[in-house]
């Protein structure tokens, strides 16, 4: 049974863009192994275009050589990741990560390589050809590489097959895959084959859906297929961007349980776009990255650091291992919005164990103010701040000040009244 | 403090439309008083064109000559109401229905009558007149009586404030407006002005706003103004229409709390269009209206019977009359649908005082099948069937075989495992 | 046979707004026979509320007493008009201008005088009465005296056909309907009856429908139910609305033709706005007026004069009176523009007779600039340009040299080349 | 000076798909200078694929290898073409269609072949590569071949000037350029750069493109970039389509003029479809075809026919060289629809030099019936049939007897008058 909880762990792509390579892999595996394990992370994950020699950043080269083998399955360029040499793909690379206690996860875009299909490529253990497989109409918008598959043959069935038998042999235990969550309806069927690929591959591997905004119309499709799916396109630090998430949130937050998980996207704390400036880190504030760790906990999105981890400095890493906010990911449920709006916001997450729940008060505006919320049956309860670790005093609503863009965090709990 | 938890009582629209009398509210208040009232039913209500001498089933005329006073306040017509003779209103009515220990209300529409604005009636304790306080352009699009008023101006708000002292006056504990609810933008100020009516009256009025659809995006300026506001258009016993509301009520669970409640509109039970045909009955089967009071219950919809209540039989009596069923509305929060498809939905609403939560399964399909969940923390937890009564066996997941349109409705409690 | 051409003549709107007044009707009816009938100028058109006794500018009061006969028909105010006492309505006025050697119209509104309907009034020559003929949702969104008729009632047509044998035994020849020509799809009905009841009052009387924009999707029905509709919205002096015309210019030129002309609206010219302020004059520069009257009158448009024509000036004058110019309205047919941009316009118009064309070329821009075309057959024509009189060489193209907002206007003939 | 009237010819599309020949195309070149020329029908054009060695019908294969030059420019695949061998391209078969007295044709696809861009070949005559040129987003939704361009670089323009030359180099005299003409907005500057390429290539050559609809509101940059442009989606034989043709064609008639044409696609007359099945023909009746016939020449359509011209019969032969009909496409201006309903339509059409002018009165229904015109200046005219060539009494109007689909064009003419 997998991700039972909201998924923790590392990518690649905020700090290093198309351009990851195995020392950096291994560095942020590392980093984790040493101080995050313990607080619930797990997953190390390889970002877009691990199969492209050339890739220096966070674009795209059109038409370029990709690393791929005699069956059209792109495999690790070895210039970036020397352990893949000799045909060995992600397998030396995985087993170091699972060495480290750790989970290794991959991206791919959906569909095959274009020259797969151009040069009439074999599918692996099967009678088929790629050029059958290819829809050539099929094509991402953003990025050059791929054909979405005709996903009404057995041809499509059969490559998405290989590939994912292939991954199950590196020991891959997390799959995103990009292209997809928003193509509804036409990529409707490639879900599905995608999703049977994953589950009858043989391994556990966890399926995660990109880029959103995935349709919120789609909600039930997307929890029988997917164990995530981005709610959002790419998310970044950005106030506006942070602000407009408690819209979706707010959409959301009634479909994520045990198995499927609404995602908002990537955590970009810390250092941030290493390949373009190694010097540049997050552009969200202190008060800011509360405020996204603790609606991402909230409404238990998944959780995925976007940071060089080895340039984290204290502040980043307390954010990442405050063990009492982190538990709310595993310990509360049916967590809503009490309202929204374009100044303030109030979240509240009942325990499962049924000792109390949580309430998140946010300020939305750019101002100092006063933040309220009247939770239904808070009477008598004990409550501490989770943020400062700071005991409250409830009465009878909570009227919290709140900086700019800041957030408090409130753990209510029956121990006193019991 | 009103409207603390969602409302409970009787409306006369589905049984006797624009033409209900006092004998009848009387017969039904009398029945409420000493059928209903311990399970928490309290508020009865009378409906539409209580002004109008003529009226005689769920159809208006046009120009008629409505009964109001000499400021345009629409007031009881005398033949249907025989207690407001000599200016007396709805009041000797309220009085009796607050000696049987309940509560009084009334349905308005919105604005003033036509013939208030033609005439130059004055405004009530004002120096304004109608005519100025009306809007011609302002009309309802399915009943011919009123102008809606110009909100920008003080007289609107000196006409509105006329009326609510006048209800205050008579002792009136709820109001049902109509022709506004779904009115959006154009009706945001005039939601905005009956509310603060409502509220500087002098006397606790429950304000209900209808006929839905509301608008989702409105949510907060509802949550606002109004202690309930209609998410559909009348709600009648037809499947369809039932079968429909799962879509809705996912939509607006998150937006229930104290003092503002979705309303997902009346329960045509029992004995229903008595102007029209003395004989005719609800058109649901028993399944269905189980089906019906579970999802309004579990997403705390206000309950507003329909029935002629003098004729209910005892299957109607006990549906009223479930407390484990009615328990649902007040010691349950942050219920939310775990999976809604065309087939079959599940509900589930942790309780506020943590000792376990409800499950509810319903089969929207035709035909008998399983449906399941396999809720969070169900872990060693007992179970109770609420419609049945009894215990049942819980394992792993939930499977319950259920009828066609019917529903299984489980108590999870902690007992066992503490 | 009515409208063969485009009808001609004057409009108490731009000048009086809702406010003319008999006085006014007779000088400038005076003017036109004196000034402008050899030019082909003919009808004589009193605006709206001429039932209204206190009308004092281009607004509305509601709720005000209209003048009206015992069957719900609107007659003039007495004191505006007070050759309508004792029930002689328009007629003394419309044989005035009669004598004149002109013809008389009036405005009306869809529908009926609300009052009429809540009075219960009875239709004339008919069983019928006016509250069951009104429909109380049909209100016009800028006027608040009528309710327009249920039109699948037979009391609709009965009332419509009693209001337009009133209007033959006045005398009139011309009714400019408002409130309908945009009003599709519900008031489709309610032109067909009015239409119909045109037809049959036993007197030729021009049909003009207002206000625009008319849906250019209903063209045939409106070809088959008036003789002229709006295709626009209220036309004043302000060039943003003369340069948005030419759009509505090509959508509509195909369908005019005799009996059925798409109508551009007032000629915003002269002294207009006098009830506001007696000083005002167009704000049109004389390149403007040209550019208008040359594309009315190339796309076969109604003309309708909106001045105080008693106080023209030599160049308003000289505009309404350029028999070559106006001569395009009577002798010219199939016309089109050649290409219409930002910048410049070019439209062409043959001959009915075969001997040659007109071309006019529109600057549409904010400096001088040169307009090109090379209509497909003028080689060896005689060209002269019709606001100048001068005779023009042709060679190839033309290219004429523009100032801003201006146009040149040119007759080709065969003359030389037969 | 091009396309000065509608280019008249014939294409292969309709009667072999992609899969013509170059034996198919020297027969139907004979028999056009043989039969048809006497009448304007000049050009002679090669539909699609004529660079794919495997193309048997209407279908693509995809991924398959096409032939071309060393710079990535399509050349006719030898095994159809075989006068293309040793890289002569199309001059051999251009010279041929000229020495006929002929012009020749071709079609092309917006973009490169996709094979172009992987390969990385250099574009002709200048320092750029095709991977540079090529947008790999840019693909046709409905044939697999190309690329489209990134227009903004250099590279793009490059490249098409690089095919034009070529074209020009080949003596081509027409290029029907496809997955275009309806790609608006982001083939706009797409557009743009083919026209510059076709202008700037050294031989006048038509520039016609597909497919349709067009988008209406563009109608002005396509008569400044094209020399045609189809106004539809692809034309076949049925019915509807012909019925819906009436409606666009009233939308485009006014942008028909010297050197740019809305074109309304194929003539599918006689033998269609001869890859499929060499004996079918068109399904259009008699009636129809007249319909057709006379509809294209009163809109001023280009006319392509779409027969293997060597099986045309008797019928098919007099369609095509009616000269009295087809002299509209030249002698006429300015037409356009009288009206136009579900049931018939009128169009008329001037002649430019004064002489009259023609009238059509289609009958759109499904039985015969009485169709009706009244044009404004016919008193006294000559009138004649053309399709029977029978003299007409004309009195006050024309009311034909016109059979279901059927149609009856008129010679209205000065003659007798003068």
């Amino acid at each position: 049974m997998i991700a039972q909880t909201p998924p923790m762990g590392w990518n690649s792509w905020d700090c290093y863009g198309a351009a990851v390579t195995e020392g950096i892999v291994r560095r942020n595996a590392e980093y984790m192994a040493e101080k995050l394990k313990p607080f619930g992370w797990e997953y190390v994950v390889v970002d877009i275009q691990w199969y492209q020699p050339t890739a220096v950043n966070h674009s795209y080269e059109p038409f370029s050589e990709l690393t791929m083998d005699e069956y059209g399955r792109l495999t690790p360029a070895v210039n970036r990741f020397p352990s893949a040499a000799n045909g060995a793909g992600f397998k030396p690379l995985a087993d170091y990560v699972h060495s480290l206690g750790l989970k290794f996860g991959i991206h791919i875009m959906r569909g095959m390589p274009r020259m797969a299909a151009h040069r009439h490529l074999p599918v692996a253990d099967s009678p088929y050809f790629c050029q059958n497989a290819a829809n050539p109409n099929s094509v991402c918008a953003w990025n050059p590489d791929m054909y979405g598959l005709r996903c009404d043959l057995p041809e499509a069935a059969a490559y998405y097959n290989s590939i994912f038998r292939l991954y199950a042999e590196w020991g891959v235990d997390f799959v995103k895959c990009d292209d997809i969550a928003r193509e509804y309806p036409h990529c409707r069927r490639e879900i599905e084959l995608i999703s049977e690929a994953c589950r009858s591959c043989g391994r556990d591997i966890v399926l995660s859906l990109s880029p959103g905004p995935a349709p919120l119309s789609e909600a039930e499709h997307l929890k029988a297929n997917a164990n995530m799916w981005r709610i959002t396109d790419d998310f970044w630090d950005d106030w506006r961007l942070l602000k407009g998430m408690f819209e979706r949130a707010e959409k959301w937050c009634i479909h994520a349980a045990p198995g499927h998980w609404p995602d908002a996207d990537m955590l970009p704390v810390g250092a941030l776009r290493q390949c373009e400036n190694p010097d540049d880190r997050t552009h969200f504030t202190p008060a800011e990255q509360r405020t996204m760790m603790t609606l991402w906990c909230m409404m238990r999105s998944p959780l995925m650091i976007g940071a060089e981890m080895a340039k984290n400095d204290p502040f980043t890493l307390s954010l990442l291992t405050n063990a009492e906010v982190l538990d709310i990911l595993k310990e509360s449920w049916c967590a809503h919005p009490l309202y929204t709006t374009g100044e303030a916001s109030a979240w509240i997450a009942p325990r499962k164990d049924g000792d109390g729940f949580y309430l998140a008060l946010f300020n939305l505006g750019d101002k100092k103010k006063t933040v309220s919320a009247a939770p239904e049956c808070a009477e008598g309860m004990k409550v501490k701040e989770l943020w400062t670790g700071k005991a409250v005093r409830f009465t009878d609503g909570i009227h919290a000040s709140v900086p700019a863009h800041d957030t408090v965090l409130y753990r209510f709990s029956a121990g006193s009244r019991k």
